[in-house]
């Protein structure tokens, strides 16, 4: 048993592994920042979607104008759904990307430029600022992705 | 080639990998249950969104007017959306997490809490119960998410 | 380090790891298509969310009504979510599957079907194909995973 943890531990010292591991968890800890936005727009906007989730504010018609919706919690929600979207690509391909031995420096370019490309895009989303600032940063990423996947399909490819 | 074989084996041999692909499998499985019961009240509250679904009962207006909105859908598809918002930062931090090292009875303990806390939450939306129930729960699994990325970034960080 | 590279490589030339590789890298691809769908209907039909997007478009009232809901630009969206929703369990549970050490034929077939569902369900989404069209490719697909998770639990269950 001490030999299969030795080899577990050979994949996190892996220096492309490491670096996927790092950014990987980087940019879903900044996903699951959106939720904590959404609560709090929804608490300071006062915009709640499930009733029971109002009743601290009182009964019947008082908490019932509070079931509405709010630009800005809609905002943070395309937001959060745009993560999602474009993370778990990253999440997949990233993951056999760095299993498919790539060189560290281009592994880690993919890696800086995905994430710093998804922490633009949701500052350009929730500021926001004018396209095609949002537009932009989701191409680049998106971008990357497909440049793994062609790397991916290109190491492993058996149809 | 058995070689290989081997050491693939011996990976999903670990105690930990073990108990993640375990948890894992779970907490997706309950997951996918979310299109069942999304497709159970779409039937019996008849309450649908795409015109094709709706053909069986008829054309025209007799079909049309099951084209609407219905609480309780609506409520199993916002469970829905926040398992994915949720279970995806699991997936991804909990397999590097379950890479880094840690012991078996911490990992153990990351991976029941996430599960228990995530059928709670659901249970919490579906009934619906009310607040905190909800809110405790989705929060419980988040911190455990949290952990998890604290003890990769610590094992791994390679930025 | 060579000797961690060459751990590396040995997973990445396992068959059944290459399958898996590849179809999830597909599907994937698959799925991120439909954020390019999303964008070709919400621009030759002229409905956008955000204002910013519609700012080429003019200023105050000429621009604000291309912020609407299109029925075709909603129903590529559903497609994304339900590919999100039935891809994600694929990529945790398929990749915990090609580790738990099945034949690469059984494996294969796994891929394969599970691939050709979801494409056949992007067609029948977006047609729209009459029902049970959409339905059985989506059942076809959720079946094939639930079989995967079945052997993933058979061979590592440990709660």
């Amino acid at each position: 048993r001490s030999g299969e943890m030795a080899k577990l531990t050979q994949l996190i010292d892996n220096e492309v592994f490491r670096a996927y591991a790092t950014y990987a968890t980087i940019v879903l800890l900044k996903m699951m920042l959106m939720s904590l936005i959404t609560a709090y727009f929804r608490i300071t906007r006062k915009a709640f979607v499930n009733p029971e989730d109002t009743a601290s504010f009182g009964k019947g018609e008082s908490a019932k104008k509070y079931l509405r919706t709010d630009p800005d919690v809609e905002r943070v929600r395309r937001g959060h759904l745009n993560d999602l979207e474009n993370i778990v690509p990253f999440l997949g391909i990233g993951l056999l990307y760095a299993l498919s031995g790539p060189e560290v420096s281009t592994a880690l370019l993919h890696f800086r430029i995905f994430t710093g490309a998804r922490i633009a895009h949701t500052f350009a989303y929730l500021i926001p600022l004018p396209q095609p600032g949002r537009g932009l940063s989701w191409a680049v990423a998106y971008s990357v992705t497909i440049s793994m996947a062609y790397k991916v399909l290109k190491t492993v490819l058996y149809l």
